[in-house]
């Protein structure tokens, strides 16, 4: 999410790659949702790197965050622009090991990357879906991932991995399709958010909809509500570093000038990032979309939807073997949330490694380069791997 | 800041209270700001509580936070109205006991609560100042409210007390006038703004300045920029919270609803609760005193303005016995930097007491009934008072 990040040196890249589609669910055989209302067709943006392997055990499947994509890796014209976001991770001698994997991400529904959402047209009215677009949930992605990896022809998957609502994607994956998933790593993520969590995609989502050009949701033929967005950006940001990484990254240290301009500008260097970052994000990004992926984090409860409440009893369908990862300055998604994960795990006698990686970049951290991150997810790997063959 | 008080029932209320006025800096002879600027006539809103003893010794002047404002105790009109925003701390009995205490609370410049600010007329225009406000600071503030005692012909002060942006002038207040304040707390407060707590009220600013009803400040004769000032104040109380406060006084229970909406209707109690908050402030509150107080705030250092970049070299300036007051749970204005004040007061062999109070409701804990802190700072008053005496 942070785009400060100084890229791993360590492997080399994918390469070119290319952004494919793939259409399911077409009318009448529409996809049915959790809420119970019917979406058709689907259109999924993926991309994959490395191969398939003849008996199709090498699959790593990558689940995207809230603003990610299918990009995870590689360019798509040349070395020169910016390459996929976590690219530092997957790749030929990297962490997720493109001469050894058969990497697969997929842009998740909801979104505006490729994926079918609220700024797709649709079908009946051949006019964007706008608010029309049904509110998708965590469970209502994975279905559609799991419609891709059927088409792919994929019964297994080595390993499924994501951060943040990635990995709830993640935890919904190890318990809606427990025959498929080997392993699974979730980062920085949780099996619900806390109510601090929803109150800041509610701020985010409550600044959307106060920009007039919001229009309730309607504004693909006129001007965008980016001054909405790029507030709840900004709110994201913040929640995304910490206090910590925001006094080594910034510190009070101003922008450009030697004091302060007694006005509304931009004095601080933290001021000028977010106003940056905000800026930057409404060229990419739909504000329906934000809205509709924070709704579908809010609404993740893994524990209500698969353990009446009980996270024990939601693991008890989990037959993955896991590595949970936190992070020390993670306050969106603190370290206690993966620890009572992990608990729940072990009491179903799951293979479960857990890891709290000091690191001082917030919920960012699993984005940023680090060491200790690639070892690990390296070495998992590995070990499943070498442990499914025998 | 949170409206989710329960009163205390120690102690009785002062009663009826009134808000008085104090005109001063008339041109030509108009106050001097920090930033070079002239600004007068400037008016004071003030209340007092108590009665000043014959030797003028028993002033305890309270500062008061962002939102705050000259009525800390007591009812205008009658007792079912809601009382003064610090009535569980001030009044006969209470912690800042009025039997024998001579109470001042005053609105700070900048403000939007009878104290002059962007929203007063300004006298060249005849038209509110809106933007052509200067941009007051924290010393500005202080030396208003030294205006104000001067008026009242009080030399001494017993105590200063004041928490948040209170804090900040309670620090102003110890090392602009030494020898005029005898004790001070400083509660859930620091000599300068963390990176975090810039980047909250930037997001907050930016909220404001979306909201295309701000039109650049001048909206006195319009709509006002209510839904900007709305999520403006929806950032601000996450922060005021916790995440354990939230847990507890939230968690994920849903308003009003056995279950989802499926749509951007508030479900959570927590989305309801900040959606109330953000409309109610803004029936109260100016949206340009948000920008300014907030500003002020952020531009604080007084490390920088007192000490050359050194808190001990700052607090060298300081003659006060103090108390120092931290909540466990307040991440905007975290223990380490409470910690850091009371290091450099003591190294300057100044009289300190340091308590971090053990309290899950994070930077609001200081307005929320405790017994602890009442304790605190009735002891701490009582010894000041009897070695004053000596």
């Amino acid at each position: 999410m942070s785009e400060y990040i100084e890229h791993d040196k360590e492997g080399i890249s994918v390469g070119l790659v290319e952004k494919k589609l793939f259409t399911f669910a077409a009318p009448p055989d529409e996809m049915v949702l959790e809420n119970g209302a019917k979406l058709g067709p689907i259109t999924i943006a993926y991309e994959t790197y490395g191969t398939l392997n003849p008996d199709k055990s090498n699959v790593v499947l990558i689940l995207h965050a809230l603003s990610g994509d299918s990009h995870a890796a590689g360019y798509y014209r040349n070395e020169s622009e910016k390459p996929g976001w976590w690219d530092i991770m997957v790749g030929p001698g990297k962490g997720i090991d493109t001469h050894k994997y058969f990497v697969v991400c997929s842009n998740i529904i909801g979104s505006c990357m490729g994926s079918t959402g609220p700024c797709s047209v649709n079908p009946k009215t051949v006019q964007p879906y706008a608010l029309d677009f049904p509110v998708v949930t965590i469970g209502d992605m994975v279905a559609a991932q799991k419609a891709l990896m059927d088409h792919l022809g994929i019964e297994k998957i080595l390993c499924v991995v994501g951060g943040s609502i990635g990995g709830m994607q993640v935890l919904e994956w190890i318990v809606r399709y427990p025959d498929m998933v080997v392993s699974a790593i979730p980062l920085a993520t949780t099996t619900k958010h806390s109510a601090l969590a929803i109150a800041f995609n509610e701020v985010a989502r409550q600044a959307i909809m106060a920009d007039p050009n919001w229009n309730n949701g309607n504004y693909y033929y006129g001007p965008k509500p980016n001054l909405g967005l790029a507030v709840a950006r900004m709110i994201g940001h913040i929640t995304y570093l910490s206090d910590e990484s925001m006094r080594l990254k910034f510190g009070r240290r101003l922008q450009d000038k030697s004091d302060f301009s007694f006005n509304f500008d931009a004095d601080f260097q933290v001021e000028s990032y977010l106003r940056y970052q905000g800026k930057k994000f409404v060229d990419r990004f739909d504000a329906n979309s934000f809205l509709y992926i924070t709704k579908a984090g809010d609404y993740y409860d893994m524990e209500k939807l698969y353990g009446e409440g009980s996270a024990v009893k939601a693991f008890s369908k989990a037959k993955a073997k896991f590595l949970v990862v936190s992070f020390t300055s993670d306050w969106l998604y603190p370290t206690y949330q993966s620890k009572a994960m992990v608990k729940a795990m072990k009491k179903n006698g799951l293979d479960v490694s857990f890891c709290e990686i000091v690191a001082e970049w917030g919920h960012d951290a699993f984005l940023i380069p680090n060491v200790r991150l690639t070892t690990l997810l390296r070495g998992f790997l590995e070990r499943v791997c070498r442990e499914t063959r025998k």
